[in-house]
């Protein structure tokens, strides 16, 4: 038992470093989306490729695998979901990825995904899928490759895709929680387009001085828990949340002086994926106990505060009074029900970031009907902009008038990034899942909310989400949560009863 | 033959390598000074002591020793000013450096100055010498065992600690161009203090907006040649510079809006390092002919854009219109004459950061003195606020009133940094010679001065001094540049040309 207790400790520290390490190297990352001059650029990247590489060796080093065996054959770790069974299962998990690629596949994944955004960048320019069909075929045929390496269980290729950013998920899962929810979907947004009764998204087009978005987001940020003692808020041109390590996490945004919501909900998302990184244990730093648990999981966080939150009833019975002192020129006509109505806009359009709380899971579930049969071999990277243009006109209503409207739009594909798009649906709906649960222990929120009163919410998702680490895969800890399993119901519902009140639908 | 070249390049790619990985912990370093929030400090403390660590273990490594050690014997080097040559010689220099100090030292200096700093800043709040008294016995004591360690060559033992911060200087050449320059200092500040003519400071310490000095300060460093394409200028609570590796460059200083000059001329003299971090050659990145000569080339850099030029006549011929359309409030009624004499004022003061470009001279001539008996063994710690108080009185005819304005007043002792003051002076003697060596060269530089070109001036430094890299230590660079060795006469000669003309001492 000594020698257990021995070797335990010994993994905790070999993955602690790996872990300091890459905490370094998103500090670097972090630093290159919002500070680098652009002469720094080359050698930002040869830092980043030296970090990585002793990060990698590190995670991959043959001691964490002996380590691991031996923990594994002693058969006194404990109930399986302590801490101990916890670290060591999913220590298990990151080092069979890492280390079942063969170092020239990853090689080559890495310098044809930097090569392929460049493309990608250059195509999406010019709308030119033509361009960019090469390198998406290299990059489409190197992820296939990556899934045969590391396998799939009994399942099909692309859960070892999926598997990357939600362990543990599998497609027929996914897809039988998707299939419904895109029903709905298109219903309801065709019932949505149909209403006469529209709010006037204008509103959110007037003038809104730069200086006063910042301090107004912020505020918010921090009203609704988002801890600027141990993080920040800057600007970015793609808006992310980075946790560089206990007590410093930082968020990105980007301000339009002619759009409200872009910079405002933007920063409630990110503060959402930052209150999660802020409530992760610190003592645990660098083991999976103190990790988050999967991308669904940090993008449910996301969405709660964005859409759950920021997007109520009572959130904007709190703010909207402070909206139009920190905007009066613009808001001092503007009633609380057209301003409330306009945030809630709902209307079909081409790009899936600028999309609404409906139509955005159409975009998502699209792509991920796109992404199975590309993996699988059933569907060439060449027929994707027929697939996706007619896809789009069945859910939207409407056809991409070009590639940049359509299948060029995302970076994900250029970056390898493939299984990673459905991560944002199951976050909507495990979403509208633990809002409904929290709602259940603590009574109705939308008081404490109207008083901008946010903590009852931010403490019951730090114990049962945050402070839990990865001591759970997602569809346990929901369950676990909730008492059911994945589900689009409760996220259909929260979306009928907001909207067939907005929109006058019965 | 081949092999020499085999070796060669693997030293050199060895070399890189560290200083790849040591510029990553420069990026940590630069964002701890702007933008860390309060809670991450430990993380951070701790991310940069694992690259400390890994950088100190690839700087040491047996290989280098090796390698050294064949190509020194191959006698086929070249030239001693050759690439190659230079590239043996300083990374001969610095291994040896690194690798004489027994492990346990370095242990110890490291902790002993990282707790000896907190007890400064409380020592120096309270003005309570005696508190930092045990401390600073333990930090000399230290760095007595650490000249012992590395040897000085039958110098002194204060030589071993100058050496690495000015390689290859000796106390003896420094005191003898010190006692002169201290004599005729001493001699120029009790003649301006008797004038009658004297600046109107007060000028400086109107109201400047914040936001206008950091335009202003901006479009200066870039009209004296900063790229900002590769660097940047941030605000941070001690102005500093930090090279972060080819193309990225970062200058800090820190803004007050009731004093013109600490921003403005502290910007003119951190862009002037970073306008040498931004000449060295980008190709020999890691390698000594792509490091910078010494901390006093380096002050001899900042130096002369902070005070030949920011503070010289034509300068302000050209920047006081722009200066007074930026601030019209405090400057539309004051001369030209007025602003430039101000902004030279001369005044002894007990604070050496707050020093003029007379007095600053006698603070580390001061320090200079009283560190060389510390380190023989000759001074005590515990004498050195009589010492201190007795040469202030003899070399400013005022007495400090309390150690925080006496010897407590810095950080260096406290963090283990002894033998490096001197480099400050030495950069400004360093400086008057090549601006001397600059005008034989380009003519008189008043006129482009006033025209708001300083390009030629940058060129010939790019040329003569920031393209060399290490390849001539600093006393053999101002040898070939000016034909004269170091020398104390330059800067007493532009002193008196400044001074006597406007203070009207004849």
């Amino acid at each position: 038992m000594p020698n257990v207790e021995k070797s335990y400790e010994e993994l905790l520290s070999l993955l602690r470093e790996a872990a300091l390490l890459n905490s370094c190297a998103s500090v670097l990352g972090w630093d290159e989306q919002t500070n680098l001059p652009p002469a720094g650029s080359q050698h930002r990247a040869e830092q980043l490729g030296l970090l990585a590489g002793l990060t990698h060796e590190r995670a991959t080093s043959p001691r964490i695998g002996e380590l691991l065996s031996e923990l594994e054959q002693c058969g006194s770790l404990g109930d399986v979901d302590s801490p101990m069974a916890v670290n060591v299962r999913e220590a298990r998990h990151a080092y069979d990825r890492s280390t079942k690629l063969p170092r020239a596949l990853v090689e080559e994944l890495s310098q044809t995904t930097a090569l392929a955004q460049h493309a990608w960048v250059s195509a999406r320019k010019k709308s030119d899928f033509a361009e960019f069909l090469p390198w998406f075929e290299k990059v489409v045929s190197l992820k296939r490759q990556q899934a045969d390496a590391i396998g799939y269980n009994g399942g099909v290729p692309y859960d070892a895709l999926l598997d990357e950013f939600e362990p543990g998920a599998s497609s027929i899962e996914i897809a039988a929680a998707f299939r419904p929810l895109r029903d709905e979907l298109v219903k309801l947004v065709t019932a949505i387009k149909g209403s006469s009764r529209q709010p006037d998204a204008n509103l959110l087009r007037r003038r809104f001085p730069i200086e006063a978005q910042k301090k107004f987001a912020e505020e918010a940020a921090r009203k609704i828990g988002f801890d600027f003692d141990a993080g920040r808020l800057d600007i970015a041109a793609h808006p992310f949340c980075s946790g560089l390590g206990p007590g410093d996490c930082r968020l990105t945004t980007r301000y339009n002086e002619q759009h409200f919501p872009g910079a405002f909900l933007g920063t409630m998302h990110e503060a959402g994926h930052g209150m999660y990184e802020q409530g992760v244990s610190k003592a645990a730093f660098g083991s999976p106990m103190g990790e988050t648990v999967s991308l669904g999981i940090h993008e449910s966080q996301s969405r709660l505060w964005e859409n759950f939150v920021g997007r109520s009833r009572p959130f904007w019975q709190h703010f909207f009074g402070l909206a139009q002192r920190a905007f009066a020129d613009s808001l001092s006509d503007v009633t609380f029900d057209a301003w409330y109505a306009a945030i809630n806009d709902v209307r079909p359009s081409f790009i899936r970031v600028e999309a609404d709380e409906v139509t955005y899971n159409l975009h998502i579930m699209l792509r991920f009907e796109l992404e199975q049969p590309l993996i699988s071999g059933d569907l060439k990277p060449a027929d994707v902009p027929q697939a996706w243009n007619e896809s789009f006109t069945r859910y939207f209503g409407i056809t991409p008038p070009d590639a940049a409207r359509g299948c060029l739009q995302d970076i994900h594909w250029s970056a390898g990034l493939i299984g990673y798009f459905p991560t944002y649906s199951l976050g909507n709906m495990y979403a509208a899942q633990f809002f409904v649960a929290a709602q259940r222990d603590l009574g109705d929120l939308s008081v404490p909310f109207t008083n901008g009163n946010f903590q009852p919410l931010l403490d019951w998702l730090r114990t049962n989400i945050h402070r839990r680490g990865k001591q759970l895969r997602a569809n346990r800890l929901v369950q676990a949560i909730t008492g059911q399993p994945l589900s689009h119901q409760p996220l259909v519902d929260h979306l009928h009863r907001k909207f067939d009140e907005l929109y006058g639908l019965t």
